[in-house]
């Protein structure tokens, strides 16, 4: 087979370690021959493509970013987009399927160019881990891992100066980065957006902390909403691209702890750097798995369907599953978590 | 409840991030008080052990190793162990209920002493992912973040001297930590006990790789015996209490590979550096979980239970599931990463 | 002697490092006896303060912070201040010599207590790298390594969707973490608050750069000034505290970039990461033979002295020479730097 | 100018980040054009190289290994080496200037070449730090990093466990590795080659430590010799060409600790990871400072020259000052760190 590949949506540790094990895997096992199409669903709506040889996939696996580059771009809002077109380009370059690496938004789109009629399949990328169809994605451990070691760095400051420090982490629509990593890094209130809390609630606990000569540490969620609120973080948030306003809810909130607990308090808001920059291991053996996994969906024909893991298995899921809603942190997984807050 | 903690069998990342969140749990939830026993099994025996506080196991979330240290006494040929004089300890200290976190062995005990009435409960440890009765366990992850790290390095040097770098890491019994991190660091051939694989194979896998102009890296868990060499591997391997000998396996390798092959090849044997230090978020996260787990379990009166992974969920199994074999590489995982060797 | 210790100023990785060798070389060299005092100079002027033995600094090489806490008190704005009282302090705690380990400010009131006859070394602090009597301080290549692993993850973000990517460091009135960073992590363009540069040349460097199908890195110092453009800066930057405002100069470049040359720009404001947990091994190093030197300068009762690091060896340096002003980055190092810059 | 570059001898974290940073100079700065040697002479001697391009170098400041290859060939002892035959070469290829970056070796040839009318300018190379004519050189800092990281691991087993921990780590000549990280992670006792120091003093120190409930951390030089155990070490240490044996000092050290203290002790050799993967940022802008040195010194003709770091300044200094023996651990920088042994 002639297979096309394409990354979309904002990036994420691992893009290329999938991209590397496919096309090593296809060549190896299948004889396949590879093109990448540049910039997500643009370079396929386009036409706008390169040859991939084995190599130009060595020592992919650990390389953050995606050698494709990747983008917004939506397969039917795009002028010359659209099943016919798509179909048109790939006969015309003489491609016979696709793998898409992305997140909602690209597998909403593959699915629909699938029952279409158009040869594709999806490996499903989030840092967020917001997609039901799998139990992690690639990219989210390595958030983790440095949003873990960047609060390690804040408590220690924190401690020095009694400071109650906050950490204001990705997570717009689901708080996962703020669970496990707050949850690492021990902190002593974590706020997500799938969880109101007032701020009484909120300084109660630094208060605790604080009183036993310790160091808060407050980890949110940048799309956390403080119960009863609203009107107070009116104008907060982010811009309707995605991008954080000046001043997003970790400034916001800083400054309504050391308001009303009189606690010096600072915010250090993670930004870009949760997303870029090498794999871990174990988001690398995800990537390279979801990666081979892919491949053989494309020679299945299983249009429509993309790589999951389950369990320790790598399986196929239907891409309607992947779109059926974000995957919320459940109330329970919360409480789990609160045990620890506070005191 | 008073509760009685202990640690026992070799070092892992994330005990300490169990003990914590186990106590935190308790103090807060339940109300419950903590001894540490010293040393594992021994100190219960013995009845050494201190008491634990809320301020002994602050910051621990993130601290390798055991504040209660550990070793490999077995509580049944200990002169004084026994459930009988166990239960006594316990009487006279006024303790509770146990919690044992260990691997195999430990489990093993445990299992055998809550049969024999002793009120115990588990918490899964193995940095060598043996376990069948949960899907991951805690120090794993960081094995395999340190492996793959320590092998990106042994990779740019092979590139620079055109040499075949061979990598020995832990795996004395099943594979798992070289198939993880030598998928994760693109390694050209990964050996594990498992797998009978002959020299004639590993050379020709690493000539492939050498003949396209790279540096072979060869993955070698401590317990692969190659194929048909049983004899010249003979005195090889490790002592009796488990600790290598000088010139295991990577070793033995390296040289046969060289003489074969005539390509200079190098080992690094990865040792203790895989089983200290800093436990991973991911690490930090399952162990923490597990901690709160078998606090529950404890109060549940569920003796002869653990914690244990299963999916994203974190359930109770019943030990003797723990102790039915080790869990293997399957031979299917092991198919898959051989896709990626050689060429 | 009996020897009281105090860490003064902003938090800074490598402080507990001076502290363990401070004390483990009085204990075993001379016999000494160690207080810690809490919180800089106000737990001296309150005589607030802890005994400090072997145990308390057992492992302290390797941890960011500082055990003793910090403030901002200075010793004689403080109500109870000035060298009368202090001295008073000294003798009613039977205290011989006080080892004072802070920045500029720290240093100059050790500097003023030393010549009003109070027994006073110092130990030079500043991650900034400002101290013009010593060639670097501990904390400084802590802070460089942070900031550096952050833009190595900005940068691969950055190819993946052709961005341009700011970083800001920190560095109010100095620009080695950004020169030495940006250097590092092979920044095309670095800005810093010795230096004006104009917008239009910022867009330059960013547009060569763009124009050869790379994403541009722009690293600026937090105290960096864009030449004619101190209206717009106006109200920027920092509070009186030292604390950012909401959106620092990261912020307005970014905006800035975006609005003139229409390349897509993100910003990412470092923060407080860069001064804290563990420090490198370089920092420890440094860090430890400081604690040792000062030791000395106490025995050798050279007060008003400190530490310094000249080439690979340490010296003894008067105070004076420590508050000469501060070390800027000179411009030849600048014009070094600025060879790597656009394109 | 037509300027051509070679890495020669062992691996070492930077070398990629010299060759980019006199690429981007002399292109940028004086229209250059540049060539790679490959294999270091060899690749001289035999006229093997290939032209670098700006593209060639693009991202490599982060980049461990080097891009050119490196091998051991000497420019005089080569069958078709020596002066003549170089410059002929040279000519042939239209190749007016070599910057040849490498250790004592590589310098020492440099140097001849250039006494016999070669024009070649040089940048020290040398992770173990042993030469005199420059402060440091890039390498070091990064396997001090890799080096004090690995026993910060070690000493969690050992406390964990109640073990001595023995890690060996490299200097064959000199100690400067195993001096800094050992003061770096707070090692009980360094052994390096300069320093003669019996087995009963380093039991001694293993026991002080160990009487008081802590564990052990012995850092031992590659190439360290026990006093009056040269007998038992025969046979012990390097193959002729500079590979470890089975069982070196490490190995070694550790039987005889177990055996007369009869405290469990444990070894890692850390092996080739200190020479490999990304430099750290203090070694990539030492690296960019002297590879714009050596370029400028190239242009200046200071032929038999090479860059050197004093102090804080990049100097330039003649090659024979290189050569003029190995920059050992002087006494007085041993009995600093000999303060913080044993207890």
């Amino acid at each position: 087979m002639r297979i096309g590949l394409l990354t979309s949506g904002g990036d994420c540790p691992g893009l290329n370690a999938v991209i590397r094990s496919a096309v090593l895997h296809g060549i190896k096992s299948y004889g396949d021959e590879f093109v990448g199409f540049k910039g997500g669903w643009r370079g396929l709506i386009e036409g706008d493509y390169t040859e991939i040889t084995r190599h130009d996939v060595r020592g992919l696996a650990r390389e953050g970013g995606t050698i494709l580059g990747t983008s917004r771009t939506h397969p039917y809002n795009h002028p010359k987009g659209g099943p016919e077109n798509i179909a048109k380009q790939m006969k015309r370059h003489d491609i016979d399927a696709v793998i898409a690496i992305g997140g909602e938004g690209t597998l909403a789109g593959a699915k629909r160019l699938a029952d279409d009629g158009v040869p594709v399949v999806g490996v499903p990328k989030t840092i967020d881990n917001d997609l039901k169809a799998t139990d992690y994605t690639f990219g989210f451990d390595t958030a983790i891992s440095i949003a873990t070691d960047a609060m390690d760095r804040l408590r220690t400051t924190g401690e020095s100066h009694h400071r109650c420090m906050v950490a204001e982490v990705m997570g717009r629509h689901v708080g996962w980065i703020a669970l496990h990593s707050g949850m690492a890094a021990g902190a002593h209130a974590i706020l997500i957006p799938e969880q109101k809390v007032d701020l009484d609630q909120v300084c109660e606990w630094v208060e605790q902390v604080h009183s036993r000569g310790r160091s808060p540490l407050v980890v949110v969620a940048e799309g956390f909403i403080p119960e009863g609120d609203d009107e107070a973080l009116a104008g907060k948030g982010h811009e309707a691209d995605g991008r954080p306003r000046l001043g997003g809810i970790g400034e916001w909130l800083t400054g309504r702890i050391e308001e009303r607990t009189g606690i010096e308090t600072r915010n250090t808001t993670l930004g870009h750097i949760q997303r870029g920059g090498n794999p871990t291991g174990y988001d690398r053996v995800l990537a390279t798995r979801f990666g081979m996994k892919a491949l053989d969906l494309a020679h299945e024909k299983a249009w429509g369907h993309m790589a999951s893991l389950r369990g320790t298995e790598i399986v196929q899921e239907d891409l309607a599953s992947a779109l059926d809603g974000l995957k919320a942190v459940p109330a329970e997984r919360y409480e789990e978590a609160k045990i620890l807050f506070g005191r």
